[in-house]
């Protein structure tokens, strides 16, 4: 069969991978489609600095080169931000392209547009490398995992900030030295805002919550939150107690509804995800028939990312190959009601500073009674200047609960500082 | 659309599991497929045995009454083992239905001839549940991380032998204590030989292999040896060093072609197979572009293995649905070279009971010398009645020449007794 053409949006670090990819494994890739896969036209914005890869592509500055281009069957966009990819995307779709994209933000965004423009033009809409990088995680919840309900996922999704607690954890780095280190090395950007604040994290469990639950989740409905507070104290606290810190992408589905959130949490150090460190990835995901599974990997980087890339356009021209499209496209049939974290319900860790005298910790055990926050453990741990640092452990509680207790606490003329509020995952604190 | 009507070989643990899934998530299938999935005939040798689960279908004890029924378009085998679920599979793809199996026995050593009958027929042949449970591994392989030369496999893939393993590592039982367990238990049959002596692992590998590889390997050329020679000392030394022992089913291509085993291994405590515990499996696939990638979960059971047969049914019903099959049948392209374990390398792990006199350890290391076995270190440990246990732990060396090391070894007069002899994976000794 004659080769399929395919354009490519953009030649930075993924574009690059994608065709070192396709060049490298050019013999077994045809084999597998039954044609060779041809990258026709890329995309960039300045050919001068296009990057130092081998490519017989012809490079092109404006998008109608490719959209006009009756030979390019695929668009591969590989750009990222939300514009102009997304309205390249859209037309590219519109005229009867298939789409393959590594784009988080759009698709946590416009997942939906995105999927009915491909319905109607009858193409398909593939994106597996927007989550996890090269791990395998948006098939498999399509596919492999289609029989299950799905009742949580639980990703640490973003290397950045899993290196960075990593370090912490293991060479007891300050929070400050190690973003300067990730960033020296490159794993965080000199505005390192959307890793460490987690959003990225939170694009990324919208897209894997809304697949996995069958129910459109969009960005604004993950409650959000970094790791910019933690402290050596608190992963030093965490290690005796028997726990990791992570930034956890947690999605769940219960009697209530959805939750979706981004925080960093207290894990078992016997949990699967307990054991995922540096910039690795790992999503834990729980159905009702297949229990407990986990997919890891590398969810950055130019090779992985391409790999990902590339195996959903290999699935498309495979799609082409068979004359079939749009086999497996939005599955979001369910209206499920999304509640608020303030409903959520954990075990807490509470670090606070308090006066150092008598009657001192009656009176926080009375305010956070009154708040119905039982305390499982309290470890009086030691003097900071002329207070004493308290480490509790509550039983499980609501969110609601916690926040009304911190802001008596907060009230407290014997409190001094709170530390940190963390929330604990995965364990029954009994 | 109209119902989609498939019928069930065998309705055993992992049949009943299939009706349950389809029955229990009909609601959110039905949307997935766009149709029905209804189980129309189910097969049994003794209707009067049938399990307790509900079922509105047609109970049959004659095969014909499927094969002959044009309404049935996909056909379920879950009977296991060899005969005459090989035929009845041969039969039903023959006639233009599509298959799905759980059968990890008859895939791997008849996969060739069910495929190239799926491909005359133009019908589907897929068969996720007979590699790790419920765990997406098939399909991940041959989709997700088509883009990869995949250049290792190396998996945890018998449940039952990962169960005792764990129990002999974290509770100091014996091995024939934990086997009395196990088979008390109902994860160990009374016959263990298929999972304790690595039967099991060894057709799995075959399967991964096969696909990973993209070149036919089948179980005559897995080179297999089980756990029944572990010790508790082996744990316990394996611990000391920094490592503990699974059961591994490693298939690794390289230069010189591809090498598939299954035997016990001393995995360093930081590889992520190693914290895989209990029933659970595991499969670790290392591609060129994706880099280290794990998929876990659980490796056998009643819902996992119907997760993945259930999905497997989806997916032929997507299919039947946009009228289209064969997508995706044999990626077996490729002629690889096939060498033989003893062309391995890996360092070993070695324990020996020496007698306890002058010039011991210098004719031992002489004689491992001789066959150019490096020692990396010598831990001569305690006494046992008249003699020194030995353990020894050597660089890089090749399966042949620690053969012959050992039968140079076995003659000398001052070695009493050989303890084992166990591979070191995934570990630079230096």
């Amino acid at each position: 069969m004659s080769a399929i053409s395919i354009a490519l949006l953009g030649c930075g670090t993924v574009g690059t991978g994608v065709i070192k990819v396709l060049e490298k494994n050019a013999h077994s890739i045809e084999k597998k489609v039954g044609a060779p896969i041809v990258v026709k036209k890329v995309l960039v914005r300045n050919p001068d600095k296009l990057r130092n890869v081998a490519t017989n592509a012809t490079i092109v500055t404006s998008f109608d080169e490719i959209l006009n281009d009756p030979e390019i069957k695929i668009v591969a966009e590989l750009m990222g931000g939300e514009t102009p990819a997304k309205d390249y995307m859209l037309a590219a779709l519109k005229a009867g392209k298939h789409v393959v994209t590594a784009n988080k933000d759009v698709v946590a965004k416009h997942g939906r547009e995105l999927f009915e423009a491909a319905e109607s033009s009858h193409v398909d809409f593939l994106f597996e490398a927007s989550v996890g990088g090269g791990i395998p995680i948006i098939r498999p919840l399509k596919q492999c995992l289609a029989a299950n309900q799905i009742s949580e996922i639980m990703g640490i999704v973003n290397g950045t900030t899993n290196y960075m607690l990593t370090k912490m954890t293991n060479e007891h780095m300050d929070y400050n030295d190690v973003l300067a280190e990730a960033q020296a090395k490159g794993y965080a950007e000199s505005d390192p805002t959307a890793d460490v604040g987690g959003f990225d994290a939170a694009r990324k469990i919208a897209i894997l919550a809304s697949i996995g639950f069958g129910a459109r989740v969009t960005l604004d409905d993950v409650y959000t939150e970094g790791i910019t507070n933690i402290t050596i104290e608190d992963i030093e606290y965490a290690r005796e107690l028997g726990f990791v810190i992570k930034l956890l992408a947690i999605a769940k589905h219960d009697d209530r509804g959805i939750n979706v959130r981004v925080h960093p949490a207290f894990l078992p150090c016997t949990h699967p995800l307990a054991a995922v460190n540096d910039v690795f990835n790992a999503i834990f995901v729980k159905g009702d028939a297949v229990g407990e599974t986990m997919f890891y990997g590398r969810g950055a980087g130019e090779l992985p990312t391409a790999s990902a890339v590339t195996a959903d356009i290999i699935d498309v021209a495979r799609d082409i190959r068979h004359n079939v499209s749009s086999r497996i496209l939005c599955t979001c049939f369910e209206q499920t009601h999304i509640y608020p974290v303030t409903k959520t319900e954990s075990p807490y860790y509470i670090r606070l500073l308090v006066e150092d005298k008598p009657g001192v910790l009656a009176a926080i055990a009375g305010a956070f009674g009154a708040q119905q926050v039982s305390l499982h453990s309290v470890i009086q741990k030691r003097k900071v200047e002329h207070c004493t640092e308290l480490v509790l452990l509550t039983y499980r509680v609501s969110n609601e609960n916690i926040r009304l207790a911190m802001n008596t606490l907060l009230g407290m003329s014997v409190v001094s500082k709170v530390g940190n509020v963390i929330r604990v995952e995965a364990a029954q604190i009994s």
